[in-house]
């Protein structure tokens, strides 16, 4: 596969020139450090996200109003450095402390844990939610051992509008870790994206097979098939969702349909009327759903559903305004 | 490729429901025929757009606020039929007039024409412009023999803008037509995409060949070399791009760059980057650029770049707000 960059050993560098020459009205990149702030600073709890890079518009994309004040920005596939981490908490600290909110896989988990004890030594008082959503990655008993894949989106919607209604760090962190107890989300791989620069594969699948739960690092899934229809994929993919979220009928729910790289709206659409038609059939209601790449694997091709169940307190703050470069919600009430 | 759909023939109905399953609070489907309209009606020009399917987002999701009041969707790489342009015509007409906005394609060159014959018998007011952005496709000295690319998402956003304005049809025709006057694209293909049901590559090139100025459903280029960085590679696009819009010093332009399907954001902000690089050292101010993938084919590989020149006049209908599913301005003043 070709890839569009310079040296291998310089696209974050190039990547993140090129964000800041598209929307640096809005935001600017620290000084010493790959973080990406927005200019627009308020005397609130601070939400911190990050990650690896080559999952764009993830992470970078999410920062903005009623989202992330903060990104740091790690090489591809690559936990950011702790330094990274403390350089954005020392950054963007007004005093109310800093969120720390990203996906939950080992490198970042580690990276974060020692940024976050690099703030305490400075006194930034700080939290930490690790999403974890894909509920192919581990046993329910287990939930804080999944993997973060699409639900991030979700999270740090819901801390970010926590925290502009000025609540302090830890109910901040309550509600975010409340929406990361209640988003799950599965994935199907159709066929592998590659490592920019490595010129690598994410996995290999044979040309008529694809593998649910297939994580979006090429992780190992949880079945094997051959190549469905829409219809039956978009089922396969809930029933293993209806059965980990305990969806009950008159449930409220929002949905993420998220393509991982070259699957088209035109596909993620079709998928959305599927889930549309099961959650009719199982009187849950969909309170919102939202069909867009957000969390990718560079040129991959699959999707994701991921369903965040909605309680008042959460629903009130997924209607608050969101905006960012390459996310949008409207207020609504 | 594989392509997550049911029988090929339903694709469309099942997207269009996709659709409005996710954007039914403020969009509706015509009865009869494959065309969205917005559900806040305004008393104004009404802007109708359309093509083929195939490239989402574009054109179904640029119907919003400050954008187009319908999106008359055709089959895969298919115009849509004069039926249905002329059904969007009578539902959206308040008695000041149509505007169509297409992409300049013998098959929607025919069809809108058509669509408009009937309106007139309908007495319905109407107007055409015809985007040919693409520099690749016809030589300047027959302009509007060019291929209509994603310069199609300037002028239906200048075209949206001056209808809100309130502006008469003759009016509003005259200001699209003058941003399809100043708008110049150019696009690299690297490989193709499949046509979902056909299971049809849109074309063939070696893997270490890439194809400059080629068409979004693989009309021929004008040059095919070997594969090339990132800068080499945007230089190009632009030498062809500043020779045949006269860019000169101190002028302002709008840039967009556009992925075709399964070039990542993060090879696009490098693209970004180089653009803005460039325009420096020739003096040329970019106002705004944009980075997303508006106008695909499919998982196509690749990449455009449109340039927008301004007045005064086009950049104040730029900095109107504009808002839909797929594409979000915020005022600028």
């Amino acid at each position: 596969m070709k890839k569009i960059i310079n040296q291998p050993e310089n696209i974050i560098d190039d990547m993140l020139e090129g964000f800041l020459y598209a929307f640096g009205s809005d935001f600017y990149k620290d000084e010493t450090e790959n973080v990406i702030y927005k200019k627009s600073q308020e005397d609130k709890v601070q939400i911190i996200i990050g990650g690896g890079s080559g999952h764009e518009p993830l992470f970078l994309g999410f920062v903005g109003q009623g989202l992330a004040d903060g990104a740091v920005i790690g090489n591809v596939f690559t936990a950011p450095p702790p330094q990274a981490i403390l350089e954005a908490s020392k950054e963007l600290d007004t005093g109310k402390g800093v969120l720390y909110v990203y996906g939950n896989y080992s490198g970042d988990f580690l990276n974060f844990d020692m940024g976050a004890e690099l703030a305490d030594l400075d006194d930034i008082q700080n939290r930490t939610v690790a999403v974890c959503d894909d509920v192919a990655s581990a046993p329910r008993s287990n939930k804080h051992d999944r993997r973060g894949i699409a639900g991030d989106i979700f999270v740090i919607k819901i801390a970010g509008a926590a925290s502009e209604k000025g609540y302090e760090l830890n109910k901040v962190a309550e509600l975010a870790e409340k929406a990361n107890e209640n988003v799950f989300s599965i994935g199907v791989a159709l066929s592998p994206g590659t490592i920019p620069g490595a010129n690598q594969k994410t996995f290999e699948l044979p040309e008529d097979e694809i593998e649910f739960g297939m994580g979006i690092h090429g992780e190992p899934g949880v079945e094997r098939t051959k190549m469905k229809n829409a219809e039956d994929l978009t089922n396969k993919m809930l029933e293993k969702l209806f059965s980990e979220a305990d969806l009950e009928e008159n449930e409220e729910v929002c949905v993420l349909v998220n393509g991982l790289g070259s699957t088209t709206l035109l596909e993620l659409m079709i998928i959305n009327k599927h889930i549309h038609k099961a959650f009719e059939e199982k009187n849950i209601k969909i309170y919102d759903s939202d069909v867009n790449s957000y969390c990718t694997t560079q040129e991959m091709a699959g999707a994701s559903i991921s369903v965040l169940k909605l309680d008042d307190e959460l629903k009130d703050l997924y209607n608050q305004r969101a905006s960012s470069p390459y996310y949008y919600k409207k207020e609504r009430s």
